[in-house]
């Protein structure tokens, strides 16, 4: 099976998260809107969101299709990928901790943007830019160390060795953990550097997935977006303040 | 089973889709926190946030405890109760269409939530009203429609009859719309009286999920709370304007 990815094309944006996921499980896709060919790019997305397409209509990117069936919100989408390639237990109850985690990553995630975007998506950045400081020094106090704090605990609990989230084995939660944690070190280097200190296990986990060779040979590749400031995750040193 | 929700007593909040959920389906559940048996309580919620009780560790309420199990994260525990009670549909392509809607749902309520906290939860509403008014409007112009847009269309291309968001019966999703646009109408009356005329699908839906026996009865019900300010849907006339 071919994958078919949706997403915008020049962020690596919420999109990152499910192609964290294809690349680790080795599965081949196409990244459909950074593509040139005829029935590719931007406007074969818009195709989907316009309604133009049959099947389940996307609200916003990331949607994946997988032969007819499309497939929204990137936590659905690793959800329907995790039972597919591994990357996620077996047990129904598992999965559904392992999904709860995904849930409560994309809730940081919405935080993350909000930083920066506290008033309106439809605004520049520079015309919320009070808001903005604002909202990061409390998102910099309160929320970043106790979504931290979280997601240490949890790996605390587990059991498991090897120092993933759920059971033995990496899941899509974990490749997402790593993900926010690097972005946020793109984002808010000063305050990241301070506060994972504290938090040695998330470290660790970020580091074993970045060590992955799937996951380590995707980050050198030209498929692998460099961050920016039109992303979820966003470089202004002025926000970036205990 | 009798199911044991846990949520903070005095507000529908987030743990009100779940209620939808466990009234339609006529499950017996103790909604913990309001009760003030010993073990109950707002005390107990606070134990499995601490940390102190075995599971899952929830992020936040809700969380929902079956058994042994505890699953968190209203979307997750939906898509739990739906399979077990008939609220989603037995085909996986379906359901993941569900739990898409439900997830695109759940990204609303947190917008809605942000039109009178745009800066911080940790604030109260008077330390941020500046961004609130500016995020609100924002919210009304844009958000509002388009979310509402994108739901009249998912109604439109449903080929099955009843009026549902999927297929030919109700799911987990439709007692959420309904939820939203109820709270919708308490907090901004004026403009989601303009808008609903023109969404007359969604509003078919809404006064469908409200005659459906199990709620009608639930919301004449003492075990239904008012909407009020402390929760996600709050009245503040000076933020409802075109």
């Amino acid at each position: 099976m071919r994958y078919e990815l949706y997403y915008w094309p020049t962020i690596q944006g919420r999109g990152e998260f499910v192609r964290l996921a294809l690349e680790d499980a080795g599965c081949g896709y196409a990244d459909v809107a950074r593509e040139r060919r005829k029935g590719a790019g931007v406007a074969q997305l818009m195709r989907y969101l316009e309604g133009k397409e049959a099947g389940a209509l996307p609200f916003a990117p990331p949607f994946l299709k997988a032969g007819r069936q499309v497939i929204g919100q990137s936590a659905n989408i690793l959800a329907f990928l995790g039972e597919r390639h591994g990357l996620t237990p077996r047990r129904p109850a598992a999965r559904l901790w392992v999904q709860q985690l995904q849930l409560t990553l994309a809730d940081w995630v919405d935080e993350i943007h909000d930083t920066h975007h506290p008033i309106a998506a439809s605004l520049y950045y520079e015309q919320q830019l009070r808001a903005a400081r604002l909202r990061s020094a409390d998102f910099i106090s309160h929320r970043l160390p106790k979504f931290l704090d979280y997601f240490e605990q949890v790996l605390a609990r587990n059991a498991s060795a090897g120092g993933w989230l759920v059971g033995a084995r990496a899941t899509y939660a974990d490749l997402s953990l790593f993900q926010i944690v690097t972005g946020l070190q793109y984002a808010f280097p000063r305050s990241m550097a301070r506060v994972l200190r504290r938090h040695r296990r998330v470290a660790a986990l970020h580091e074993a997935v970045a060590q992955r060779p799937r996951i380590a040979a995707y980050l050198r590749s030209p498929r692998r977006l460099p961050f920016n400031e039109s992303g979820i995750f966003r470089h202004y040193p002025v926000l970036d303040r205990p």
